[in-house]
């Protein structure tokens, strides 16, 4: 169920996209390499998307759904502020369960790679980050209005945090191999529990 | 100066490195590339390595040799622990005042993206990230020991948490420009302020 783009060929294209990705990294893909995972001609592809670049903006953004699609899955609005946040970083440290996880979270690292200079890249990461903080620190604005949170947090600040959190944990999951539950035990340890009222001085 | 390669041409070559990986990224390197900024043939440059992977691993412990060569001269021992660990992570977060900084960051970004996949490259990133959470491990475990940290505090884990953080930095500063500075001030709030023994409960 790929609800996240138009009509069936581009959503079999972005799917052959994630598995080429997987399988060869993103340096050395080629439009042939997708083409090759898809059940489409190469020319259908081109069709598409006339450039490699073109397609990993269309990659980017159905990636991004994904990932927006199970945080706000995972978040009931009315819950309480704490278990609101907890289910969303919960979501975001619990990537689905597939073999080639670590092998997409590489390719998304070199990804994030080439924003210096691929400016489209780079617009998609910004555009992709600002939901993310916006997200995290309305939920934390939300537990400070309810008293759930400190008093004296600052919502967007620890937002920030939590997304260079988060980002790290992208890096080690892919260069060290740190586990996402690890993250998230040192998160809850570090952030959530210094929201807490009792935490303060 | 380069005090941490054993010979002049190997220095020479180090320094070609750094600036080709700037000038070119990780990814489309070849070792035309690095002889080309080099003072020395490609001749020469092959005599000393064989491959582009022997002198990448060669350029790895370059690099953390500097970066930890830094963080040591920025450490006093006889210091008190909070200031330390600040002395510590501020040299963490301020690269060297270059404008190439953040093209290398992204070059090592790229390159720490091939560990899964370069074991070479794998053992060097676990070796050298070690060596951070010991580093950062046992001035907080001073700190808890003189009662400048609070008794509670789990010197591993927030180690652990701060080098997470160090690498979201970096992911952060090539992806979406976040300065260094910046992860600074949310470190402080978010790791310092919380090992202070007045934060306890």
């Amino acid at each position: 169920m790929v609800p996240d783009v138009d009509g069936e060929p581009k959503a079999a294209i972005m799917r052959a996209t994630y598995r080429a990705l997987c399988r060869h990294g993103y340096a050395d893909l080629t439009m042939q390499d997708i083409a090759d995972e898809a059940p489409v001609s190469k020319g259908t592809l081109h069709y598409h998307y006339d450039s490699k670049r073109g397609l990993f903006e269309a990659f980017q953004r159905y990636i991004s759904r994904r990932f927006f699609g199970r945080l706000r899955a995972a978040d009931d609005p009315d819950a309480a502020p704490p278990a609101r946040l907890a289910a969303i970083l919960d979501a975001a440290l619990s990537p689905p369960d597939r073999d080639d996880v670590q092998d997409l979270q590489r390719a998304l690292l070199e990804l994030k790679a080439q924003a210096p200079h691929e400016p489209q890249i780079r617009a998609h990461v910004d555009e992709a980050d600002a939901e993310l903080r916006d997200l995290l620190a309305d939920v934390i604005a939300a537990g400070v209005e309810s008293g759930d949170f400190r008093a004296d947090a600052d919502p967007a600040r620890t937002a920030r945090f939590i997304v260079t959190v988060l980002a790290g944990n992208q890096a080690r999951q892919v260069s060290v191999g740190q586990a996402p539950e690890t993250t998230r035990a040192l998160l809850r340890t570090h952030v959530e529990d210094r929201l807490r009222p009792e935490a303060e001085e």
